[in-house]
């Protein structure tokens, strides 16, 4: 058996609220082990984005990643969300990093084929160095990533969060046995949107089938459960899906081959 | 004899300036040995604040660092220039991690006394703790800070870049016979600020004091020359200003006890 590891992704709306956010590192200090977090986008962004007069572009309701977008994407999660998180975790005793996925490039990525859609500046992971990741770990510091990558010119490209999270979990299945957590506002999977407590307990991949053909899961938490799958897939122990405040594997929702 | 280590400042007006961080960038991949890159603030922060609607508050000509301010330090230093350049770094070969002081606590400051000026969220160097920067050395990373650093609560602090490459320098004497490096935009200290060639080869204490005395130092240099004999006197081998393109230990004004 392998030493475990905890990757645990949170989400935009979480680190949006500052009690939410301390909620939820009030848990991550908690969690026994070597861990990694990977924090996601939030509204700050958008809000700044929106104070320097640049414009969102959408196209079929996704967000295009212009240069001015990329600009603030890494001055607000590489820089304002990165830095507060690691000094509150360092103040809780946690020896924490603040990194993106470009630094010793932990995560190279290639920009997305602007066919069909162009979506700016967007990566998509091809490698995880787990070598790297498991030195830093090793001599006691606890990884914390925001959602940026590079290619290997340099370029930095906004990643899909939930993505980072599950290719990082995938690629540690080399050295540790590992369980990843998406945490995020609601506490877990739900049957009905409205309900808060109908949390749906286990998902099975042909349950996944059935959820998504009945329209129940549908916007973000689909490429989360898709990548989930994925994850369980590639030797990853465990995925579920929890609310923040207390980030363990066996809460909310759990996912099943 | 101890390994050599490499501690290089690089001012914020050649990160400003896309070919001239580019120039520089080539001669540090090229500075043997272990090494840690420190990067000054530049314009840039303040661009951002006044696009937001943020205003510069000085004292006596000082700079107030205001909460709204570092935010916008953070954004700057700690993201968009911390992140593009470990990702140049990386994609020349340098396994870079983009931190700040903040991070696993490896610069820990306390704010700066409100008496007599209270210039805000800004930061006095308590201790760096060279241990850990040991160990990221050791297993292949070169670390790169911005000038943020925090608090034992967890508060950022706007810290002064001259003093966190000098403090860094002085903490690692401890495991390295450590060289200090600022690289800035001039070839030196100069003896005529108008002429460019009229570069002061050596600068004893001594010498520092009669310069101060006829006015030829002043300003930023100032602060930067005090720092650099702070770091003589505690056991760094070699100070020296020098010009970016070339950032190595024997150019430009060599300073000496």
């Amino acid at each position: 058996m392998k030493e475990s590891l905890s990757v645990i992704k949170i989400g935009g709306h979480v680190i949006d609220d500052r009690a939410s956010l301390l909620a939820f590192l009030e848990g991550f200090v908690n969690v026994p082990g070597k861990k990694i977090l990977v924090h996601g986008g939030g509204k700050r962004a958008g809000e700044i984005a929106n104070q320097l007069g640049i414009e969102s572009q959408m196209v079929d309701g996704r967000r295009i990643t212009s240069s001015e977008m990329l600009d603030v994407a890494t001055m607000v999660y590489g820089g304002y969300f990165s830095k507060n998180i690691s000094s509150l975790l360092v103040a809780r005793g946690v020896n924490a990093l603040g990194l993106s996925g470009a630094d010793a490039g932990l995560i190279q990525s290639t920009k997305r084929n602007p066919n069909p859609i162009d979506f700016g500046f967007v990566g998509d992971i091809q490698k995880v160095d787990a070598n790297k990741l498991h030195q830093l770990l090793t001599v006691g510091f606890t990884p914390l990533f925001c959602a940026l990558t590079a290619d290997d010119t340099g370029q930095l490209l906004n990643t899909n969060a939930d993505a980072v999270a599950a290719d990082i979990a995938m690629a540690m299945t080399q050295h540790y046995d590992v369980n990843l957590t998406f945490a995020f506002e609601k506490k877990g999977v739900l049957d009905h949107v409205d309900l808060e407590d109908s949390v749906i307990p286990n998902i099975t991949e042909p349950l996944f089938e059935e959820l998504k053909a009945l329209g129940k899961i549908h916007s973000g938490m689909l490429p989360k459960l898709t990548s989930a799958f994925r994850a369980l897939h590639h030797g990853v122990q465990s995925v579920n899906i929890t609310k923040f405040v207390n980030p363990t594997p066996n809460s909310g929702t759990i996912l099943k081959l």
